[in-house]
């Protein structure tokens, strides 16, 4: 942590809500030094299997416990803020970014229903994690309902929304358990509950009412459109709305409750939600138009600001507003990336290989092309552009005499044909890249790295923070406590870049363009209906795995 | 090792080499039992890198040292009589039996060139093993210019001969070391050159000559064909022909010094030279038409007699009298089963996984689908029906929650899959299919077998031999020393089959035939020109992997 502390310094705090954990840190609002952090893991982490009175779960769920929430403003907060060493008394303001969209059902006074005693039990009450997949049906049936009605909508999210989205996960909560449909008052994004619980205000942020919430040109989807998937819909966005704000701004004051949670001084600006990756274009300085910031953890998200409205195909969407008040902010996504990585070296690297540092060496040495293998990126679906969750990995190219750090290495590159895909598809509707910047963990990994310039063939600028997201909130809650008149002047006096800290080799670059050529022709063959197997392979699975399927015959039932 | 001794028993001796090692086994005239047996292992084994004295070998090549061949004889043949516990005066002949296509280049006595001082440290002087897979080139090349000149015996072979074949081997010589072919007085099947070590005469055998060699109809490809090829080639067949002996056949005496190295009499019947797989159809007593034997170790070899000469499009090949007088017999293969499963054991199983038995024990437990996965099994290329060592493995429906037994049992089915094409292709082709008979190492692995009887829908009758090879070896040896009037009576009393052993499951069965259609799905796309991603994926690796090549753009080169 770095800097000495000033008589007259103030202090802001940014809270990243993350997938395990949550954390905090202490930063100077003038230069955006980072003074002090500490991390909360969830106690229930990510649930996916049984709740934890051990109900159990169907494939595809991934659920989250609110109070784990709450107890990283009552340890992480205080822990950050005696690790920096400063007085809690000259912190001005605190901001929260979550993941997203991760959303769940409360009381009209925000409490979660899976804290009213008597639906503990009932799945349907609790957190829905971002990385809850079941809602792929329910999907399905928005999307094709949007095409066939052609709602304008549609188009701003590329054609698809997502399984993961609020709507999608609203009509499984609908289908599946209407009574907890019913008891639900609000529906809320955790990224707006966690403000709801620091000042005592219910609102929404554009930013996920946008991405997450098929909010456009100032409204949700339509009653009729609702009423059409089901009669009981048409009043679903009744628990989503709500006021709005844009990001930056002050949703309230630290209430008495959450300044005892947090050791911080009561009435401090609390601002607006916002979500991890969003956040983290600020602390990264790229705001601007065109400067596309990759935030590579086990998932990447991809957001850009653009000047003009696109509509992108497979893009996960387009709101006005929502990376910064007066552009086009634009997200993508790959659903699988650090993820994959940690899988290989969990499930499928022998004794004596299965370290990323032994597997990134062996893999460092070898030219471009020399594993002979090619990789699709879809462990945990495909976001952008294909937008759909049962598609699953490839691995092609495979003989005897490949090794582990082949298939390792051509998962590194996998992702990074992914990302790739994605900022073509930017260029080619319209939404100029000017400058790749990546944020996140993976950041750490030079020779994935290395990989992403010389399959993009861009020069890569790397963030300067190892905390982005906790440091784009830091920055909101210093706009938001009124520090800087806008994010774009904290951003400028706040954030860090390593500009072009990775440059492409032009020969690796043109070896990668022929790779790159076959992962894409797998890509459309795979994911644009070529040939379906990856679907059909899922459902077959599912319905093997039900704990009701007869043992040996019932896949047959579902593909007959 | 069962059976007592009588006073007049007589024995014979099967010599079975195989890929690592050699095998004998002293085996009753009488009735087949099994009295002793001793394995040897090559000092060189597979020599894939570079030879004994450090020169490199480019990939894809195999090689083995002869001299490793005389020492089974040394070694396996006098442990195993000793084993038996037999007197060895009382064994009246032998027979060999080999991997093939294995191939060396020999003077005209039969001396191997890698045994001239001189031309040692020549690569192309060696024996090219059956897996030496750097002929592609010049496979394509003959398949080419035979399909140009409609040259009826193509079509014998699927449409195409193999690159593991003696004219792709030849040609390679021919082409690559000129001096090396000329010096070739003799270029030989090892299945004959290690006869020709043991009574001192040189004579050919119609199975490796009509499968591996091209010869049908009592010719070989025409000196304009070969001409046409190149024209240094035209005499190539001059190196090939000589006394053509039927299966069975007695080759010569067993010489004094054969004699010194076995411990046997001399004199005594040395048998015509056989292939590993062929002759094992003696011991599952399987030679009557339409009983299919499967000889599945670390590649599968299919073979089966028909009554009618019929053209199956992709098969190895049909022969007449390729398995016994009287017959056609055909011949598929699979060019890596056990080896696929060996690589994943060695290079893909994370610490405690790490064993067959526990993955079997693992995905024994799973209803058929529950992994979502599909692989195609061509690590080590597509010998039936798709004919093509370029193409390479894959797998499809990987997803986080992937685990090493569910790829495990994904590669088992794949060459289940792999092994129903063939069967569906001798169908289609007119060959009828009455049994499927299965032999090799792998009929020890439970869960394998009861896979291939619930993928094919077939029961499955198990040889009752764990040593199929070198058991036929010693009934063609008992036929060559006039101990029965033909093979068909010798495999009736020496042979071993258990009908019937795994029966298949009706629901798994069905739940397959969906799964199967996937495998058929992909195998036709990459294997029959959907996508040729495979073949393009292998000269950018060659490429890469050239030790002359720049670094990093040259893959580009070729491909582009």
């Amino acid at each position: 942590m770095a800097g000495m502390h000033g008589p007259g310094d103030r202090y802001v705090v940014g809270v990243d809500f993350g997938t395990l954990s949550g954390r905090a840190l202490v930063v100077r609002v003038g230069d955006g030094a980072e003074l002090g952090t500490a991390v909360h893991e969830y106690g229930h982490g990510v649930i996916e299997s049984a709740l934890p009175d051990g109900t159990p779960l169907p494939p595809d769920w991934a659920l989250q416990d609110p109070e784990d929430y709450r107890n990283v403003l009552r340890h992480a907060v205080p822990a950050a803020v005696a690790a920096a060493g400063i007085d809690p008394a000259r912190v001005i303001g605190i901001a929260t970014d979550f993941t997203a969209c991760t959303v769940l059902p409360t009381l009209a006074d925000g409490t979660p229903l899976c804290e009213v005693p008597e639906l503990r039990s009932r799945p349907h009450a609790w957190v829905k994690l971002w990385k809850h997949h079941a809602a792929q049906p329910h999907a399905d049936r928005i999307n094709a309902l949007a095409h066939e009605r052609r709602e304008p909508w549609i188009q701003r999210y590329g054609g698809k929304i997502s399984a993961e989205w609020q709507f999608a996960k609203g009509l499984q909560l609908l289908d599946e358990d209407p009574e907890i449909y019913r008891r639900a008052a609000r529906f809320v994004e955790a990224a707006d509950w966690i403000v709801w619980q620091l000042c005592g205000v219910e609102t929404r942020n554009i930013c996920t009412a946008g991405y997450k919430g098929i909010r456009q040109d100032g409204r949700y989807p339509s009653p009729e459109f609702l009423a059409a998937l089901d009669p009981g819909f048409a009043g679903f966005v009744g628990k989503l709305d709500g006021p709005l704000l844009p990001l930056g701004a002050r949703a309230g004051a630290l209430t008495a409750q959450a300044a005892a949670w947090t050791g911080l001084r009561e009435g401090i600006a609390v601002a607006a939600g916002n979500v991890d990756a969003h956040v983290t274009a600020a602390s990264a300085q790229a705001l601007a138009p065109g400067h596309l910031v990759a935030i590579m953890g086990t998932s990447t998200c991809h957001v850009v600001n653009g000047t003009e409205l696109a509509e992108v195909p497979g893009m996960c969407g387009v709101v006005e507003g929502g990376l910064s008040p007066g552009a086009w902010g634009y997200e993508a996504g790959q659903s699988g990336v650090g993820d994959i990585f940690g899988w290989f070296v969990d499930h499928a690297a022998p004794a004596g290989v299965d370290s990323h540092e032994r597997l990134c060496e062996l893999a460092a040495a070898q030219p471009v092309g020399a594993h002979g293998l090619i990789a699709l990126d879809w462990w945990n679906g495909n976001r952008s552009l294909l937008v759909n969750h049962d598609l699953s990995g490839l691995i092609l190219g495979l003989t005897l005499a490949t090794r582990p750090a082949d298939v390792y290495r051509a998962l590194l590159e996998s992702t990074a044909y992914g990302t790739r895909m994605i900022i073509e598809a930017f260029v080619e509707a319209g939404v100029p890249i000017a400058e790749l910047v990546v944020a996140g963990g993976l950041t750490a990994n030079p020779l994935l790295m290395q990989i992403y310039s010389d399959v993009t063939n861009r020069p890569l600028s790397v963030i300067g923070s190892a905390q982005g997201p906790a440091l784009g909130s830091a920055i909101h809650a210093a706009v938001a406590a009124e520090a800087y008149p806008d994010i774009h002047a904290a951003s400028a006096a706040m954030g860090r870049v390593d500009r072009d800290a990775y440059r492409p080799d032009p020969g690796r670059a043109r070896a990668y363009d022929a790779l790159y050529a076959e992962y894409r022709a797998l890509h459309d063959h795979f994911g644009r209906g070529g040939n379906d197997v990856m679907s059909r392979l899922r459902a077959i699975r599912n319905a093997a795995a039900e704990p009701s399927a007869a043992p040996a015959d019932t896949p047959l039932e579902v593909v007959a």
